[in-house]
């Protein structure tokens, strides 16, 4: 299931002189992406820290298939893909306007308390927000 | 007087499809030698903010006069122009391997209390540690 | 007359340990909004690069009024206030969902032939396209 | 065998409000080594360009362990690990001063003709190069 999908204008500041966007700027895409998947289930990454707990990110991996191009209209998508532990998956598939799959990538993170950034498991809250998104749009 | 200078090679991350240095990245590179001016006269910013006092920009500009190239090695020069109130001005220049200079720009920045993010006057030991510093290099 | 306007939400990744956006990273806010601006005259920058034509920064200047926060969502505008020569200057304002003004800016650019990287006038094109956008929008 | 080392000031740009270098950053890092890595073998990027060969990224990864900080010194390693067909594999590994590992991370690039971006066998002067560097490194 798709939980967030956004559309991004690609600038000058994110391509490099082949002439393509820089791979590393797809990570960034995928935080974007992620944000608006934590908003979408009404978990804005702002409530979490206020709750005392962040997600870095533990691996990250991209595989790049076609490149991004200046002024394109991308269209991002996220997926979250496993929970368990304090760990938490996140699956991401940029394409462009013509429907292209460019790039294929995820995240992993795990919850740490803020205070001591030791890990802990991933709060309630999450994985019942997570579930209550899933069943609305399973209805819809 | 020149406080701090450095080198710097430029990667494919810091250039756009114009083949150039992207050119908001300069202020990127005033900020890698405002670090190494501040480590210069021996007050690196760490230490500065751990006298509970941060130093954000309140003005930036930079004047372009030739591109910087992917690989090229830039010299990176600054130097502090003015201290008066809360307020701390720094000059940079940049210049490829030939010399020639490819960008002057400058930063205005404001002292400002860690805690309350309210502006403080410069503190004496910056002021003092500016002037050991100019001191000592004009005996050199 | 407002030419363009942008609402952008802030990332992690345009933050620094300073818990606010970074500054260079207004810059590329600016060409954002620059991309929108002339988009919206019918002329996208991919067009004028089709006509041989590349548009790169002179001179830019920002003045920082007040932080822009993670997960904002940020109003940004922009403004053709001068084409004469082969020069064009935009300036910028960046505001927060309160309204509040966070930053004011501006970009000079000279019109450079892509082939010859000299300056150039100011395609008509580009001229009478601004015309025609504001002769409608003042109608309106 | 470690083809490349490299030392970087963390600035602040590279950081987010976690206090943290912010992850997709790692990947500039590893492209600043990788130019590096390609400038010791006696083939800096810029030449393998003038031959009509582009590298770009098919596959990029990253595992992290610990953070790294503003003003942290790294230290960045770097190594060939594969070269197949099109294909070479490079590993980097990324350090801060007390020799802790951050991260460790790497990319699959394929080697692409500048003329029709299509997938080449390595270039044999590159397959060369590194030949000459190892065994002129083993011998040390």
């Amino acid at each position: 299931m798709i939980e967030a999908e956004i559309t991004y204008r690609v600038p000058y500041a994110d391509t490099d002189q082949m002439g393509v966007v820089y791979y590393a700027n797809f990570f960034v895409y995928f935080e974007r992406i992620r944000n608006e998947l934590f908003r979408n289930i009404d978990l804005p990454y702002t409530v979490l820290e206020e709750h005392g707990v962040m997600l870095p990110v533990t691996k990250a991996t991209c595989d790049y298939k076609a490149s991004a191009l200046y002024d394109d209209l991308l269209t991002i998508k996220a997926s979250i893909t496993e929970m368990k532990g304090c760990r938490l998956t996140v699956e991401n598939e940029v394409f462009n306007e013509s429907g292209q799959l460019l790039v294929k990538g995820g995240t992993i993170h795990c919850f740490v308390s803020s205070d001591t950034r030791r890990p802990v498991k991933i709060p309630d809250m999450v994985v019942e927000a997570v579930e209550v998104f899933r069943s609305s749009k399973a209805k819809e």
